[in-house]
């Protein structure tokens, strides 16, 4: 809830707190409210459980709006005022919340500014996703696609969309990852889409042993975003 | 179970499958229990359900060993007839069955030859365990150490042991990680145990962005392996 607070981007309507709860376990939590001037409301459990809708709370909760996506125009503005190209990730046939939710703190930890998903992703558990991601979730900018416009878009900006598959002839420590870079990844079933691919300035491959099992999608995701911020040197 | 027949690590008592089960759909695993010499039974959905416990089967089970450990001696023989020395991977505190499966899948992947973990996290449930390794679980060699013995006959032996931690001064990119080396990962609660830090010849950190989370324990070690993977050259 504290990621939540701070990243100031769900609304906030009242976080409400259970009548025996100590003060000092929830100072954190207190002190936000009281600097985005949100109300704290203490309640019995009754009131705090029916609430919670048969979730765990741990005494405290609040009622506040789910996490906004980044619509197109504020990425590109976002993009705008980056003193240089940024790197973003984009992942399609994401099929589990946690992995998601790994990979989106991953995904921070390595420098991405924003993660471009696939429409049909967000049918995934918000809970879910947010709890492996360790507040990435509430800090990350989503944005989600359902054609290929934003990335025809973005590569008319200047950024180059690199797709990473298995076996593809050029690895990742073969490729210039500098620079405005859109790093793609597909799920385990199916890899990129044939339209996400049709579009990419390259292909490139994570070289692995022969034999031996597909990477996992987030583990590759990992991997590739970890050499790429090698590459780009410090980590902003 | 073609991973796990392929393997050979388990003893196969009988491979059972349901009596309308089509011949194509299970030619592989019937194949390779004839190669090896393993019976095949047919039988009906109550027998099937019988011996799944509960579990889900897909019309084909078998009564087989668990997947051995590899013992110390088995350990130091196989790599005495190595022609280069080895990576290892050392787990520590791992608390997740998937996390731990997906593990295994990357070592193999990149090019572990072996993974050392500690006792306790054989508590984990092995099926959970070997879904997500997609083959690796069969295949990866694992070793059980309860104190340090074992390290410090390996580092006799000219293996370096290197320790992933968050805040060390150098990065896994400045390291040396080719040769004879022991990668140590600790988990996300409380990192690596004091026992494996005193023994580290060398303390390695990823360079995340300052602010965020913790890398996932899983996705640390595909990066470090990834790195030295890289720094090693061809994937053997």
């Amino acid at each position: 809830m504290l990621a939540a607070l701070a990243a100031r981007q769900r609304r906030f309507e009242v976080i409400l707190v259970h009548q025996g709860a100590h003060e000092e376990k929830i100072r954190d939590v207190l002190d936000a409210a009281g600097a985005l001037g949100v109300p704290v409301k203490r309640v019995g459990s009754k009131e705090l459980d029916a609430m919670a809708h048969g979730a765990t709370h741990g005494g405290v909760l609040a009622v506040c709006s789910a996490k906004p996506l980044t619509s197109e125009e504020d990425l590109l503005e976002m993009m705008g005022k980056l003193p240089a190209p940024p790197m973003l990730l984009l992942l399609e046939g994401v099929e589990d919340a946690r992995n998601l939710g790994f990979t989106l703190r991953s995904a921070e930890g390595l420098g991405v500014l924003a993660v471009l998903i696939k429409k049909h992703v967000w049918d995934l558990d918000p809970v879910e996703v947010a709890r492996p991601a360790s507040g990435a979730y509430e800090r990350m900018p989503l944005v989600r696609f359902e054609d290929t416009g934003l990335i025809e878009k973005l590569r008319l900006g200047g950024m180059r969309l690199l797709g990473c598959i298995a076996g593809a002839k050029r690895t990742i420590y073969q490729a210039d990852l500098t620079g405005g870079i859109i790093l793609a990844i597909g799920g385990e079933k199916r890899g990129l889409s044939g339209a996400v691919r049709g579009l990419c300035d390259g292909l490139l491959t994570i070289p692995t042993r022969e034999g031996a099992a597909s990477l996992p999608l987030s583990h590759a995701a990992a991997i590739v975003l970890a050499e790429a911020s090698r590459q780009r040197g410090k980590i902003g």
